[in-house]
């Protein structure tokens, strides 16, 4: 009898959507063999402290510490230091957590200190417990700015956040992305890994940050035929987030349709939500092939069927 | 009949002492007519964070917010983000509530915006409700560096909390003071002021730095008739922190006579407590005036009475 070598998964991450596929792949497969390349072009620097807002709310999932409501941040958190805050009148449109602050208290300090976001990252991931590997895209400073209709350029969580995406934008460029490498390990688990999954992040803000750090889309690309796409439009839609509203602004299509033109070059597999069956010939058309299953991760059983079905039943 | 024009106080000022002096003072003059000039060489970055410890001590006692019990912090403080830090194994040893970090934001936020350290320490005090007006010593960075024997230089953090002050120092500097300027007002506060008070803070690392700045101390030499200190050495011990046993290492006595030989110069009257009273002689044989008084603030209306008793009854 021979025992199978055990796969590998590198995942293409953003923050919601990807922490949930995230949380669901670790049932189906053992954690340790899993690595998440995660967004950093949303980070900012906010009252001196650096914050990662996509590794955090992927690092709390799978930690089981997010809060379930609120969908970032931590369980149970208090927000003692934003009020105190408020009461100098500054500014606290970007919330902040007690117990949050100390994940950007700690980050801050280590980064000071000569820490990548790599080394500081592992160490978050390793307190709170996680099998996952979870890397930063890069360890350079990439920043999405997006164009704002008579206003020029915005940084990405005044956009999110500030403005909650309400404003039109007819462009985005990542700062100091063309100058950017990917961080160690990042070009390995991709052209090592047995599944390459871009998760059902935003096309545009999430993976395309992850995309534009020079080698990475390459990367990809060379690895076609085992990349596995998850639309983040289900029913012409964002679950969650500017995805739809953004498609539309910059040119593309809000379907997944749309989505599957911007990945076909990239990913051989488009896996598709049952509410959009009837364009799963679309897709295909397109070059791709489609998979139509249940994407909406409701719950963490679901999360983990749809693991299994973007691994294609694959032996951990 | 004439109405005497108000007199103004300047008071230089490190922390603990220096915010229950001033809290004596406006109780007995008009606070807007007091200026503090408050030491800000015991200022730190931590975790990225601009962390002016007599500064906010000085507000937080004004403000009646001061923990009472601690004699630092706010009241009815939270440890959330500190417990938080401490998951990750980060430097804990600065312990940062949560309200309190929400100070440290909002001074490192309006400081990376371009504000000046006495622009942020005036929206601060504002804040707060303050009348008396806050003033750092300057607006550049001055940092106090002690040496200890067998390791070299430290910073004063180090030394004072985490080290709790229980090394022995041989020699004391302030880095950074000889190229900084005093803050806007300054010299103008300690030119103009009816009577200029050096509280009873220490007077080697509190102290210290505030005449280190250029010009501070020709300031206060020049209105020395006008100069009133407070000892803050009681029967030839500290009531708070370690300038006792700094006061010894560094070759002074610690008495109120070797505060008097420390402060002669820039002081015409020292103001020691009843404790030391068979003292008066030695201390009037350095050259000062003595007043012989209760110095202990242990409640408000003794900081009121010794704050009567440093302006001499002068109408306010």
């Amino acid at each position: 009898m021979t025992v199978a070598e055990p796969g590998t998964t590198a995942v293409l991450a953003g923050g919601v959507g990807a922490a949930r596929m995230l949380a669901g792949l670790i049932q189906v497969v053992d954690p340790t063999t899993i690595t998440a390349v995660v967004n950093t072009a949303d980070d900012l620097i906010l009252h001196g402290l650096e914050i990662s807002p996509d590794l955090d709310t992927v690092t709390y999932t799978l930690a089981g510490a997010i809060d379930p409501d609120r969908g970032w941040g931590l369980a149970g958190e208090t927000w003692q230091a934003m009020e105190s805050l408020r009461r100098y009148g500054g500014e606290a449109w970007f919330n902040l957590g007690d117990r949050d602050l100390g994940t950007h208290l700690f980050r801050t300090g280590r980064r000071r200190s000569g820490a990548s976001l790599s080394e500081v990252t592992l160490d978050i991931a390793q307190a709170w417990g996680l099998d996952v590997r979870l890397l930063p895209v890069t360890d350079d400073v990439i920043r999405t700015r997006l164009t704002v209709e008579g206003e020029g350029e915005i940084a990405f969580q005044e956009y999110f956040v500030h403005r909650q995406h309400s404003v039109a934008v007819s462009a985005v460029r990542f700062e100091g992305a063309d100058v950017s490498t990917p961080a160690p390990g990042v070009l390995a688990a991709i052209a090592g890994a047995t599944t390459v999954v871009i998760a059902p992040s935003n096309p545009i803000v999430s993976i395309g940050p992850v995309l534009a750090v020079p080698g990475v889309r390459e990367a990809v690309m060379a690895r076609r035929s085992d990349v596995v796409a998850v639309s983040p439009i289900v029913a012409g839609a964002a679950l969650k987030g500017p995805a739809d509203r953004l498609l539309v602004d910059l040119g593309h299509e809000s379907s997944v349709v749309g989505v599957a033109r911007i990945y076909a070059e990239l990913a051989a597999t488009l896996v598709i939500d049952t509410a959009d069956a009837e364009l799963a010939g679309a897709v295909e058309a397109e070059g791709m092939r489609c998979i139509v299953t249940d994407t909406i991760m409701s719950s963490p059983a679901r999360s983990a069927a749809l693991g299994r079905v973007v691994l294609g039943g694959r032996p951990s």
